[in-house]
């Protein structure tokens, strides 16, 4: 799982590659803009005075080094000498702001000087660190230049220096994980074991007993765990609390177990992905269900209005799901990120590339005024989209010399110093695959069959291959010559889909799937029906259809369903009554994407 | 609608008559021991001091006065000499707190001195003032005695000195509404006119241009909702903001529209009844949607687990209807009255009188550890209670020396001046109604013929009527003589009730109601099934029964129903299949009156 890999990867789907295209051309230089004009880059020069404007924030570092870890990564797949200058310049005003002792923090440098690290639970020092350092690494990985590496060695150095289980070193840990994962990216690029063994330690001294935040920073028992620190983080077996700091510390931990080859550690970590994604997930990928704590809640609790699923959750959820899917090769997990990928993973992010939502609910109505808007004051999601949506193609594929998993099919040319594979096609929303070998070599092919498909024909060079699939995956290795073809055809049906039983929300309800796609009502599509009123009928026929306003290409569903007739009363004794109405359905990725609409993801259900 | 006829209403029936019991051994003791024992009581003493626990909080007074206002309610139709002596000596307290120019609130005369007209959106100056002019009326009513309403009539002189259209006067008005309906008792229980004008003042004002709140205490224009500040009071039409602010506002905008002969102001009124309550209205009489701003939102938004309907929220709707009801005579506004009264009107405190919830969801589920308590913090709702019980019987009846309404026939005994009329039967549970008439006179006797009964035999001395009603009762003027009876049998049937097909939460889902009883399931009395999985069949039979620890004469429901087979699937396309499995229901009233459990209103519903 190396980023640096991301240039050998290239989308040329018809999904995720024009977000990538926009990424160039408005999502980076409008992220950056926004880092310009709100002070946060300014911040580094450590120069605000009384009466300036913007006055740094604790956690502003962080949002500059997602823009720039995510500038880095771009950059790999679309180079631009415009935009590489400007990572260089901002990187160095960074590495300029670093203290003597490898401090480096433009608030706590400028301000409350000496108490970064008295207020753990809240002060985001650590997080901030943390993200310094992804960058730090993606600068590394797209340039090979060092400055910045080694400049946030040396903090994770001073950081080393604090905290620790040595006698005397301070027993706190960060009330918002990040630092964890970004130690073990640090080891993973530089191959000093210290990096990983401060990571471990910041895991292993999380939530023990005396527990540091309840008993040095009076954090009260029950918002532990919000924090994930009311049991020792090893012993968790179930997702809890705030979720991105929840997914960050799991990635972390997944990380760890598996580079120590911790099993105990590890099969915790299975626990906590199986209780995340099969009680605790929307249909659309989404997790964190209560805005008070921006937490997870407890099983089966997945109301849809209320859904605060955070985009940087859902991010965070694909980081989670493939640290496992690279370990295990097992396609459970790519099941999983395929759900995040195309729905509540882009769904926060609109199609032209600098409107933003923080919270991706699966039914609102127009009252609640909710849109999108070009930066949000706490803008950890549209920085997590701005180092995210240049990491889609890691998400797709999984490539090394030696190896080829396709875990996503979408179009798309992997190239490395073995082989060049070209696949091509229209998934998601067709299901013609085709694997073409440009270059030949020696290495394991590994490709994902859906889950959710039912029907499909796997060929090569022609021939109809009887599949066998391990974890998931039909798995070939040879020598691939050029010429090579695989071609995979997969039949993508439109279903209605039920929710667990135990969801109260959805009972008496579907939603509409398609293939990997969610679908969604939106009323700019569907003016003359009010949709709480909706009832679909799952013997419906899905009509493939386009629609105005939306990216070519993207498949709309037009099919019959009905209304319930509007009455007077609010409640009553008699049945509703119903007649027949046309519906569309969109993607639920591209919602609000034509302005403020109802919208909702699951309908009531003919039984 | 004068409580001071309180004491002509003797309820004795088994709903309503229990809690009034237990009001004397429990409700009222209880709130006045944490009145004392928080400071609230003391607060009068003015002599707090830097160091003292209990410091005084700025609306602490308006606790205390709603317990002595229920107090003396209480006393009216249960004399008890302790509670008396306690009333005068709370009385007295009281008045000794007031100052030289009538100004009388225990946090602003001990801190921020003089600032107690700077920040009227959030100081609750005005509404702490309003509830100590309601006590002085109860006071008054019980007692006689007019040392309290003097002294409030003083507070109200001198409030009207500070606000008012006079130019150079204070042009604020309270973010709080209360003292508005409060001015009006004043003026109704005094006959002082400029009571009546100061409240017709502060409605007038309300919300006009330029405003007040937004201009001076610079609240953000979107915020002036929550405040009914957003436009004129006496043009809105919808039921906007804090639930119990905005409908103590409708309350008194009624009482002034009535008063005044104001049209113009009673059809707006009427709007905003119809409004919040056939658009915004839980099943269980519940109101105030949204736990951010503790308010109406918009029509049709009403979802289940996270109904905020706060306690005080529905006793403030049986205020609204009361005040309709009385000026109208249509059993429209009774309808709504009765759903309140019998459902979330008590179901925010238990049947032991000491145990209290603000919030009264229609979803709960164990994990979400709700429950009960004695007290809350801020603790407008069991303060609420103190008085909402003893009112009950006013809420039931309405007489007078030529009149008696009986808008809902609790077991009761009614007597003034001119008539004693005993009220029999097993109402709501049963339909048995028998009116005895005990004492004659010449007066007008209305009984009410709920909605909800769509078979009933009506027989006057033995004979059937055949019943004509006006505005949903029947109506006889004669001059009554002791021995007639009127018996009225009801028909009550159970059954399931749909929502309006706008409300999205509750499409595909039913609820159940007898009569004017709305039932819940409670895993306590259905522990071998997942109460989120549960299917109703419309057509089931729903037998009576009693139940283990709920007060004797509840009428549970014992039915056969479905449950969804449980799967381990979080989403499939399978559809849900299901088995028989026998089901216990119970009042809604009466919900986690046994320790915690899950808890719905709504099940989904066979088709």
């Amino acid at each position: 799982m190396l980023t640096k890999n991301l240039k050998n990867i290239k989308l040329t789907d018809n999904v995720f590659a024009p977000r990538q295209a926009v990424a160039v051309t408005s999502t980076l230089p409008a992220c950056i803009h926004q880092c310009e004009i709100t002070g946060r880059i300014d911040a580094f020069k450590l120069n605000w005075k009384e009466g300036d404007p913007n006055k740094p924030h604790i956690f502003w570092d962080s949002d500059v080094a997602k823009v720039i870890e995510g500038l880095a990564q771009l950059l790999m797949i679309h180079p631009n000498e415009a935009l590489a200058k400007k990572l260089d310049d901002i990187v160095e005003l960074i590495i300029s702001a670093q203290q003597e002792n490898g401090f480096l923090n433009s608030y706590f440098t400028q301000f409350e000087q000496g108490k970064q690290w008295d207020v753990l639970g809240g002060n985001h020092v650590l997080y901030c660190a943390g993200h310094l350092m992804e960058a730090a690494v993606a600068y590394y990985e797209l340039t090979g230049k060092r400055n910045f590496l080694d400049a946030m060695a040396r903090y994770a150095d001073h950081i080393a220096s604090v905290f620790g289980p040595e006698e005397g070193k301070h027993k706190g840990y960060p009330g918002h994980e990040e630092i964890e994962l970004a130690l073990v990216k640090m080891y993973r690029t530089t191959g000093e074991k210290r990096f990983l063994d401060l990571a471990k330690h910041f895991v292993d001294v999380r939530g023990t007993e005396p527990n540091f935040f309840e008993t040095v920073e009076q954090i009260p028992r029950e918002r532990l765990i919000i924090l994930q620190a009311h049991k020792p983080a090893r012993e968790q077996t179930e997702a809890d609390g705030h979720a991105v700091r929840a997914l960050y510390l799991y990635c972390a931990m997944a990380d760890i177990a598996i580079e120590t080859g911790d099993q105990e550690l590890l099969a915790n970590v299975y626990k906590i992905f199986d209780n995340a994604t099969q009680k605790r997930m929307y249909i659309t990928g989404g997790v964190g269900t209560s805005g008070n704590g921006e937490r997870f809640t407890y099983d089966y609790d997945l109301p849809n209005p209320d859904a605060y699923t955070e985009s940087c959750a859902a991010i965070a959820l694909c980081m989670f799901a493939k640290r496992l899917l690279e370990h295990t090769n097992d396609s459970k997990y790519a099941e999983v990120l395929e759900r995040v990928l195309y729905n509540n993973g882009i769904s926060g992010i609109s199609v032209n590339g600098d409107d933003f939502i923080y919270n991706n609910y699966l039914e609102v109505r127009k009252e609640r005024n909710i849109q999108r808007t070009k930066w949000i004051g706490c803008a950890c999601c549209p920085t997590n989209y701005s180092r995210y949506i240049p990491q889609l193609g890691m998400y797709c594929y999984s490539e090394n010399n030696t190896m080829l998993r396709i875990d996503v099919p979408a179009a798309a040319v992997i190239s490395n110093d073995s082989y060049e594979v070209a696949i091509s096609g229209g998934y998601p929303y067709e299901g013609n695959v085709a694997v073409d070998i440009v270059r030949g070599g020696t290495f394991t092919l590994a490709l994902r069959i859906p889950a959710w498909c039912k029907n499909y024909t796997l060929k090569l060079n022609g021939e109809t291959q009887n599949v066998k699939t391990e974890k998931g995956y039909w798995i070939l290795n040879r020598t691939w010559q050029p010429g090579d073809k695989i071609t995979l055809d997969l039949e993508i049906t439109t279903t209605v889909v039920y929710a667990n039983p135990m969801i109260n929300a959805d009972i008496g309800k579907a939603a509409i799937q398609r293939g990997a796609i969610v679908y969604c009502l939106e009323s700019v599509d569907n003016e003359s029906v009010p949709l709480p009123t909706v009832r679909i009928n799952p013997d419906a026929e899905f009509k493939l259809s386009a629609v105005e306003g939306l990216p070519e290409g993207t498949v709309a569903l037009r099919f019959m369903a009905e209304a319930a007739d509007a009455r007077e009363d609010l409640y009553s004794t008699e049945p509703l009554t119903w007649h027949p109405v046309e519906l569309c359905a969109i993607p639920f990725a591209l919602w609000q994407n034509r302005g403020i609409s109802d919208m909702q993801v699951y309908s009531a259900v003919k039984q």
